[in-house]
């Protein structure tokens, strides 16, 4: 898993209660090409407000990441915080503050302490190494359960481009992701903390990194949710080190991209904070993809959906009624709902006693999907969301305690 | 708690699985002016669509209510089981069907059956009585861990109008009621299952009775939440029978109502499924009421939020950050938070980790507010909800079973 132009290097600074790998640098042999997409949830947390404006600025050379202090809502000091833990970083690496972005995760409302990263410094330097991707990805986690990377590659003729994709996310997560310097949308639910980090040594430019990962997000990280709560931190990067000599087309690296979000987005879900299933919602025959979606997005985040799937309940009236109150209209007496291929709602009604409890049988798998179809028309959507169980109670009543 | 002009009775028709009063009956001695508020969820059950119409016609004489079958998603069959219900109550009536409309509420998806309530319809007749609201009032509980009445009256020379009102709900609960024959708005999330049953001696039109009405559901169940989850039965009916000869103005009716109203909408969130606080968020300084509704909204509707409220933790970055992805604009710089009148974030910030110790204690309390200040504007709006704790989760996730 190594992509060449890149090294990592994690270490414990303290930030998590618990101890461990808590603080992380990504480092370029040279200053690379760098995307970026950000929460567009109005409150942004002071490392995204940084960040933002060094990728607007120009190439990157080095990603600093902590997990344990997401350091929003901390204003002016908060800022001043990103600012000095980021000219440590270039201070090492003796390049530019303004190459040096960084992210942040953890909890809401605390100063980020730059001493325990400054502390870290020599330590992160020393240990950078090629082979440390593991150790980065592990660092960044926070209530995550398990470790999330994948890896591609793509071989044209004798050259082979390497992607590498790291992420964390498991609660606060229903990732509403947009491109750096643009506004937040003026109305419309927002929705995650996720941080991701894409990895190329193909060869390519801001702008088409900009083009290709604002693309890929619709089609993976923006399509799942975990509890509907959209953070003030996520963030994903994007930087190529060109190294290969490959260069590639526009669709050639988004689908690139894509074979490595769609699993990573997946895994936040099957992480999602104690869910144990996966569920794919598919809602169909809408006019447009924008009904279907907000439809899709209602029937995700509801807690009385989500509480039947935890309890394998192929409650399909919670389905329908949920689908009623999204603000689109549709006729429920066309309305059709498959759980795991079990037909259980035909024309907005009831198929069996007996289809019913095949449902139920169904959703005691660990992956399965739910298909609403509303009618004749060509929209849909996909979320992928998960179920709503004491776990998620256990982990958010008592977060920062 | 007798209003003159109504008699009630309720009985043992089987379609709560625990047993106990399922089916009531509430009889005025004539047909008297009526009006009524619905759900707004585009999937209306059964007995919605028939009542409504009922409405609309002209004066009612009795309503059939029946807990534990919603009679909702049930097509044609379940039209028909309201027709003939209502049928069986106008035959022991003597009156014309039209003068009877029905509610119900439990599980979705099942057609209710008409036999149970015919089988119960002569000792529903025979033990109508002035006496017996609250017999009405525990017929209608689910999932209610306590009965729902409230009473006032109202005296003007000499003469006294008395006002009734009984109601249920503890789940599926985030009313958004709007008149009979309006159709549901285009777009926009639309949330509650919620009976209710308002009663007056008052004089008044029907036209006045519906004005009135839709006033006070927008001061009062419009402004509650448990789950957000709208339910496809919602139905407040409100009736005059004018034996007290006394005419109100829309002002004073309409405040007698809220007087009833209020503390109901109330007790349906103490009420709401496990809830063990009840939490009045006051947003307050944004451009406009609806802006602030938003906001209010999309917090008390936060998973994040509500876990935090069962956990008794003073999370503020979570209020923040829910208001930050509602859609609407505010400086998160001038965001001012207040619990139970304890200023713990000012200017965006904490104050101090002694105010964060103070409202943590304050959040032991079972009653609070939270008030939300986000600029220098003149809208406000004010939510009241609950925290999401283990006993949500065990009443949902088993619901049907």
């Amino acid at each position: 898993m190594k992509i060449p132009g890149f090294r990592f290097a994690a270490a414990a600074a303290g930030f998590k209660k618990k101890g461990g790998l808590d603080v992380a640098l990504l480092v370029g042999d040279d200053a690379y090409p760098a995307a970026a997409v950000f929460t567009r949830n109005i409150v942004r947390a002071a490392p995204v407000l940084v960040a933002e404006q060094r990728v607007l600025g120009g190439p990157l050379r080095a990603l600093l990441v902590n997990a344990g202090n997401a350091n929003a809502c901390t204003g002016e000091a908060g800022l001043q915080a990103v600012y000095q833990t980021t000219n440590f970083v270039a201070q090492a690496l003796a390049c530019p503050v303004e190459q040096i972005a960084s992210a942040s995760t953890g909890v809401i409302g605390q100063v980020l302490q730059a001493e325990l990263i400054e502390a870290q410094m020599p330590s992160l330097i020393a240990a950078l190494s090629e082979e440390k991707a593991t150790d980065l990805a592990d660092a960044i986690l926070t209530t995550d359960r398990f470790r999330k990377v994948e890896s591609t590659q793509l071989t044209q003729g004798n050259q082979t481009a390497h992607f590498l994709g790291i992420c964390k996310g498991a609660g606060m997560i229903h990732p509403d992701l947009g491109g750096a310097g643009k506004l937040p949308p003026a109305a419309g639910p927002l929705h995650a903390t996720m941080l991701g980090f894409l990895l190329t040594d193909a060869k390519s430019s801001a702008e088409q990194l900009q083009r290709c990962l604002e693309q890929a997000m619709e089609q993976s990280f923006n399509q799942v949710s975990v509890d509907g709560d959209t953070s003030t931190n996520d963030t994903v990067f994007l930087l190529a080190s060109g190294k290969s000599e490959l260069e590639l087309s526009d669709e050639e690296l988004t689908q690139a991209l894509l074979t490595l979000c769609r699993p990573l987005a997946r895994s936040m879900v099957k992480d999602g904070e104690g869910a144990e299933h996966v569920v794919d919602l598919v809602v169909r025959g809408l006019p447009s993809d924008e009904e279907a979606r907000q439809v899709a997005r209602t029937i995700a985040t509801s807690p009385l959906v989500k509480t039947a799937l935890a309890g394998r309940d192929a409650n399909w009236g919670r389905l329908l009624a949920a689908a009623g109150r999204s603000g689109v209209h549709f006729d429920a007496s066309q309305a059709q709902i498959h759980i795991d291929g079990v037909c259980i709602c035909q024309n907005g009604l009831l198929v069996s006693e007996e289809a019913d409890r095949a449902a139920s049988e169904r959703m005691k798998k660990e992956d399965y999907s739910i298909e609403i179809v509303l009618g004749a028309g060509p929209g849909s959507w996909t979320y992928t969301t998960c179920d709503l169980g004491h776990a998620y109670i256990d982990i958010n009543a008592s977060y920062r305690s």
